[in-house]
């Protein structure tokens, strides 16, 4: 069976925080091909625990988990592997990996310029 | 004089949580003609109002302001705007645009496919 993959944010009681990435999650799900969930870390459902779960009983013991996080601060290198372990020791079938935050990643880079160029032109058009 | 970018950052007392940031900016500064600054909102050096300050003294009347946040919350919506209205109560003359945070821009879940692309590719290389 293919690997699933959890698109990890933070969490918020500010249910207009949330949108934003409700809606990232339903753009992954049209492009991508193998199964997708949005997950978060703490104070808002899905929590990241129920979403390993859930895919765990739907068949997947594999799992990649891409953090929507600019960098890796305490939360990334603490609080979540704690959590990851702690499923692993419920069920050390699991394989679970915790990839690199996206705001590491060069094409990071790219997009802010992109969203940038856009804006540029956008101002252009209106001035 | 051309639009000054600055892109925002949260802040954390962590320095290892603002390196990406730097680095980021450093991967802006090489790719985009306009002048591009970090800054972040709280917690670090150096402060959005610094940098707003700086931007001024070097002659920017007008300056974009990028969140490299993944959603609105209360800090996009409430803080980021009063410390903005502060600015301008200080420099009427400055025009600052407060844009959307860098996550709500449909460009961003490109990025975030491609990195789970690479990060398939990279699997199935290994195995």
């Amino acid at each position: 069976m293919t690997t699933a993959l959890i698109v990890l944010a933070h969490g918020s009681t500010d249910s207009r925080w949330q949108a934003p990435f409700e809606t990232l999650e339903q753009r992954l799900k049209e492009r991508m091909s193998s199964p997708v969930r949005l997950a978060y870390m703490e104070l808002c459902d899905p929590l990241l625990e129920t979403v390993v779960e859930e895919l765990h009983a739907e068949g997947f013991n594999s799992i990649d988990i891409l953090p929507l996080f600019f960098a890796a601060g305490r939360h990334l290198r603490e609080d979540v592997p704690a959590q990851l372990e702690a499923l692993r020791h419920a069920s050390p079938e699991l394989s679970l990996t915790l990839l690199d935050p996206v705001g590491q990643h060069p094409s990071f880079a790219d997009v802010v310029v992109s969203i940038v160029a856009e804006n540029q032109r956008d101002s252009s058009c209106t001035e």
